[in-house]
């Protein structure tokens, strides 16, 4: 998503700076392609930036901000900080805690969408004092929605759609393995087309690909749990998404989708699961479930 | 859903007949305002019928279904027997049994949608050998589907069509509750518009009045948990979207909604159910999982 967001950026004529200390090879390579500058350390990014976008991996996301406003305290640097990672509301808390009484801004961003897609079907949330700064980075070239000035609105947002989005793939499993139990799985899928064409065509765009995707849904779906939890609500649906998506993840489903040699139908894929792949699925419910 | 049928058979010319002993006051208003001939009972139903529609209960198809088989043998009589109702893909089984070495050909029959827009958004499902009848029934003025020679097939395509709408109805109440915890239940309904119009326009339409039919769509989502058991699929979706309905059923939005006085908004509805009606839901759920 990195790169995605610093493609639009330069686009739109900013400079776009980085540090590639202690990034993979991989963010080295998107990085050059997209023709961000690198520069030697963090500290020289907290000293030129004026805005610092945060797209790490969820599990780094408090580490990097807290190391921002150590490099910020250390120059006496101020600056603006928008997380743009998928973490959950309660991570955001603990980074805008981070951030109090010193001299950034923190922003809370959300991306809704595939990185491939950024510009044409992406949104990215924002909230926080500071949250219009999204806008004027990224004008009218991708769709931006801020979110009032509380910091965790965006985050909550984008796991509201993920809570949809990713329920709606729960259910087609379920109910498309059982249309393909008897043999109905095609006409299971031209009655969803009749009744739901977006249901379906998100379906189709988001299957194929989603063994690659499923230990992260899998999590964003704990983190759903977590959040229902907090806000003393019914958390049981999120935990069946959370176990099926896990179950997925171990699957051979995963594999046959990671090679991502060729896209693959929505029907040959259904196929698959409700063979012999499917058995590693509802073993592996059954006995999370014991 | 008789009367609905019974209006459109009629226009077309066909000649409606049937019993009211044994039946309610309200399907005998229903009967005579949808100009339906009443026979004084089943034997004389059955003996100048051609084509018997069942359009009862759930809990009373099987027993109609052995009624009807009686009553055919004693006469001699040779028909169609139609199950219309919302059952099981077992039930339809266990009435396909029924009619096993009997003068009486089964089809099993399935409506997806409501009855108060049949002909413009429903769809009659239908399976088994004699299916085709209900093409000749119903023409082109309501939607049917015919879906092969095993009876079964009908009531299971409305069962998996049923796990995704009631399924999605149950992924927004999650969602929508927890941006409502924020205040953020607007922008979420916005956003889901946004991406998912389908998806929107059917919570829209179909969530002011769920509450009426919160028991039923319970007791679908069991039905669905069986179906899923018995083809050793997951069922761990099914089960908890029968629990949140089981406990929309049990609160307050049941009786709110069941008054029918005016239909409400689904910011209104979303209101209600995040205040002082939400803990009657959140309680009977953390009792069950208890």
């Amino acid at each position: 998503m990195g790169s995605a967001l610093a493609e639009v950026l330069r686009d739109r004529g900013f400079e776009v700076i980085t540090t590639l200390t202690g990034r993979s090879p991989r963010s080295t390579e998107y990085c050059e392609r997209s023709g961000v500058a690198a520069r030697k350390c963090l500290a020289d990014v907290v000293s030129q930036a004026d805005v610092i976008i945060s797209t790490v991996t969820p599990d780094a996301a408090v580490a990097v901000a807290s190391q921002v406003r150590r490099e910020a305290a250390r120059l006496d640097a101020s600056l603006i900080y928008v997380d743009a990672n998928s973490v959950s509301p309660q991570t955001i808390g603990r980074i805008a805690d981070e951030f109090q009484d010193s001299n950034i801004q923190f922003v809370d961003a959300a991306i809704h969408g595939l990185a491939s897609r950024l510009k044409t079907q992406g949104t990215i949330f924002a909230s926080g004092s500071a949250a219009g700064v999204v806008s004027e980075l990224f004008g009218t070239d991708v769709r931006v929605r801020i979110l009032g000035g509380e910091p965790g609105n965006a985050s909550l947002m984008k796991m509201t759609l993920g809570g949809m989005s990713k329920g709606i793939i729960g259910l087609f499993l379920q109910s498309s393995l059982l249309a393909q139990h008897v043999g109905m799985a095609d006409e299971f899928c031209d009655e969803l087309g009749h009744y739901y064409p977006d249901v379906l065509n998100f379906v189709e765009r988001s299957l194929p690909t989603f063994g690659q995707h499923a230990a992260r849904r899998a999590a964003e779906m704990r983190e759903l749990e977590a959040s229902l939890s907090v806000a003393g609500l019914p958390t049981g649906m999120a935990v069946e998404l959370s176990r099926l998506f896990s179950a997925l993840n171990e699957s051979d489903m995963a594999a046959v989708c990671g090679r991502g040699v060729q896209p693959m139908s929505l029907k040959k894929l259904i196929e698959l699961l409700s063979e012999s792949r499917l058995s590693v699925i509802t073993d592996r419910l059954a006995a999370t479930v014991v």
